[in-house]
């Protein structure tokens, strides 16, 4: 790894030349077709970046010439408050994470997710669409949008973001919605008590247009690449392969070992110049997870420590919100990628699990997650990378692919385990983690006041 | 109507010369393969029987001449002892129903019909599977069958029905399978309770070998037409458009007006001779519905007094339990009768729904399930017939379509007044039901007696 630290300045993340996010009007849609270089090496090497699903990315931010007067006609519509976590959907959509969905869902595309975990497309194509992306409302707020086909949405200040046009209003099956995209419907799920439970009794769907960029003004915008972004910058790396690492959690060298010695057998499979694309995600997670501002923080000093080769990784911030449904959630994951331009995904243990909220166990079969996610309609041209298992090597004192035939001589670090070392300030063992992004842990659980609930700390609506 | 009373003698129905059912080793696979007669009118038009999913019907009945050698072979494997709705599944399987799916399900099979309700075949095309069709072992049963890698199906008096070959023995995730097919967890879903509750933590699958067609020896065997059976008949008959109407439920008028209703709009499409599947389910029944052989002396009343044609008509009993999972289940209530040779699926309002078992509210949304099976993956060759409202014209004295605009000539019988009705011996309206099929009814209820609790008195495991 020694020999990564010498190209550390030319990392784009956090350093004096920053990535900047060019704002999505500058990317019309033609900017992110990428020129094909027609080169096959062995069955599953395939040429340039992955088309986005449905063939063009969809973005739902008004042009520059037309805003003016879209805000104007917001303020004469029926209003619609978002909370946070509606605005993070709004972002998701606005920059095409969702393409080809071209707003909040209508009834036909959420019972197709909720029963299919895809949409069908008037050419009879079907891309993955798992989770359902929704708007929630009132009785009240239904009353108030009366017979009106048009909508705005507001932010918590009450100032427009977006217009919803042609819009339908129907049913909220709260019940349903929450069994066929959790597997359960026991008390106690995250992001069910954050968005649902407590959300209206409709759900409203309609086209999009949002009035401006999604900002959040929080010190990470610039790593908050639209997939167009990325795009863009995975072309001007001319990177022929891109692998995806969705993460919420800190980096250790497990998962640094995992993403290098996937690198190194894309270069196996012929690939010239595959890109790591390190995907934290950005949008609401439960409170027990380390903020995004702290782990963008831990990111840094494992990027600067060397541990992962800045001049192949793109860092960037993914917007979704986390819904902690395991095999349903994994396919949004990777399916949101592919319109980042990604045609490799890495998919890990039990991925976007969590323990069983009132049961003792965990609430999905580890390896259900893989499995569906490999066998999902519509992400047929992704090529799945299953996680292989990293632990501590004791015989090595590093991370290290675990080997069944010596059992004894690897030690597993669980997230609770490395939470619970960070918040007694103690130390795990050498080659865990490098120093400096342990550090930035340590401190994180150090600034945690007995008052703080940590939930979405650090979402400001633009 | 009157007309049709003169051909009444021609009915397969309960006439002297009932339909016998062929044994199943006397159609080949070749024998369900329809020469194709092309002929294009109009766009819906569709030429010949339409094919099985996947191609072919997949029957898994042993030859005769192999049965003895096989029974011998079952003798000495592991036994797993079947339930009476397992055997009813062993049933649809052996059958072909559930063509192209080769035995009790795989975890992979398993995990898609949880999460897309359809099956992705090697060749990379699509069929409907939208209810689990597996067989669940305790740890008793699966300690038993330690490293064999093949079981005997046995029945509840030990004797071997069937073999399962390649078995693969996976969790069985109860409270996921409920709440993805089912869209809730609330307790006293009929099912659930009978099959699913109390069930083994593991399920079985493998490739399943039956060692000779299913009987029930109930009177009604002749009823039971395999999909080859029906596609036999229906070739006879010179179908060339199918429509299945799938029931659990007396027929009333407005039932018969639907299905007459279809085919003269089948006619009217320029099809010349549509014949309708009027195909009750036989399996299991939650304890108030009517059951199955009630219901079968009803459908003959109906058809003896001519409100149906009984030449333009096949009466036969499909043999798959009764899930209640609305939306989900309906697609495999579609499905199956593809495999039979239906192209045209009529489809109501709530289709296989029920209440809430806890809450005042029917379980699902009416027009869910027309909406998901028009967009079901693996259905797109079948042509959906929504339902149109049929309720008691008062001014007419008969059943009719619901006119809205003048809704207050219309009654609407739900199926809870009819059976109050009935327990009552009390009539309904003159023209609701013909008198012979609603005597059937009264004397179902009177023959209730207090002890007898209705569920599954009909099946007789072979």
């Amino acid at each position: 790894m020694a020999s990564m630290a010498a190209v550390l300045n030319k990392t784009p993340f956090l350093s004096q030349q920053p990535l900047t996010k060019s704002p999505n009007l500058d990317l019309p849609i033609a900017a992110v077709s990428f020129p094909s270089k027609p080169r096959r090496r062995r069955g599953v090497v395939r040429s340039g970046l992955i088309a986005p699903d449905g063939g063009k990315l969809v973005e739902l931010i008004v042009d520059e010439p037309r805003r003016r007067e879209k805000k104007h006609e917001a303020t004469e519509l029926p209003r619609v408050e978002l909370t946070a976590i509606d605005m993070q959907w709004m972002h998701v959509l606005s920059e095409g994470w969702a393409s080809p969905l071209g707003g909040f869902m209508r009834e036909s595309e959420f019972l197709q997710t909720l029963h299919f975990n895809s949409l069908r497309l008037d050419d009879g194509s079907v891309v993955n669409m798992s989770v359902p992306i929704v708007l929630a409302i009132d009785d009240e707020q239904k009353a108030g949008i009366g017979e009106s086909k048009r909508v705005a949405l507001v932010d918590s200040e009450g100032n427009p973001v977006a217009i919803l046009t042609d819009i339908e209003i129907y049913k909220h099956p709260k019940e349903e919605r929450i069994a066929r995209t959790w597997g359960t419907t026991a008390p106690g799920l995250p992001y069910v008590e954050e968005a649902i439970t407590n959300a209206g009794n409709w759900l409203i769907g309609g086209d999009l247009e949002v009035l401006e960029p999604v900002k959040y003004n929080d010190g990470l915008d610039r790593f908050r690449l639209s997939p167009a972004d990325l795009r863009k910058e995975l072309e001007k790396r001319g990177a022929d392969a891109v692998f995806a690492f969705q993460l919420r959690n800190p980096v250790h060298n497990g998962h640094a070992l995992l993403m290098t010695d996937t690198r190194r057998r894309l270069l196996e499979m012929g690939y010239k110049n595959p890109i790591l694309l390190l995907h934290p995600l950005g949008g609401y997670t439960k409170a027990d997870d380390v903020p995004l501002s702290w782990r963008m923080k831990q990111h840094e000093k494992v990027l600067e420590d060397g541990v992962l080769d800045p001049e192949t990784t793109v860092v960037s911030i993914f917007p979704s919100p986390m819904h902690y449904a395991g095999p349903t959630e994994v396919q949004w994951h990777a399916k949101a990628r592919i319109n980042a331009g990604a045609n490799f995904y890495i998919v890990g243990r039990d991925p976007a699990g969590m323990g069983h909220p009132v049961e003792k166990r965990d609430l999905y079969d580890a390896d259900h997650g893989k499995k569906v996610l490999s066998m999902a309609p519509g992400l047929e041209r992704l090529n799945i990378l299953p996680f292989k298992v990293a632990a501590y090597d004791k015989t090595q004192g590093k991370m290290a692919f675990f080997d069944p035939s010596r059992p004894q001589d690897f030690l597993f670090i669980s997230g609770t385990k490395m939470r619970t070392l960070a918040k007694n300030k103690e130390n795990p063992p050498d080659g865990f983690m490098c120093p400096g992004g342990w550090q930035v842990l340590v401190d994180y659980y150090d600034s945690l006041t007995p008052a703080g609930n940590g939930r979405l700390p650090e979402v400001i609506p633009a």
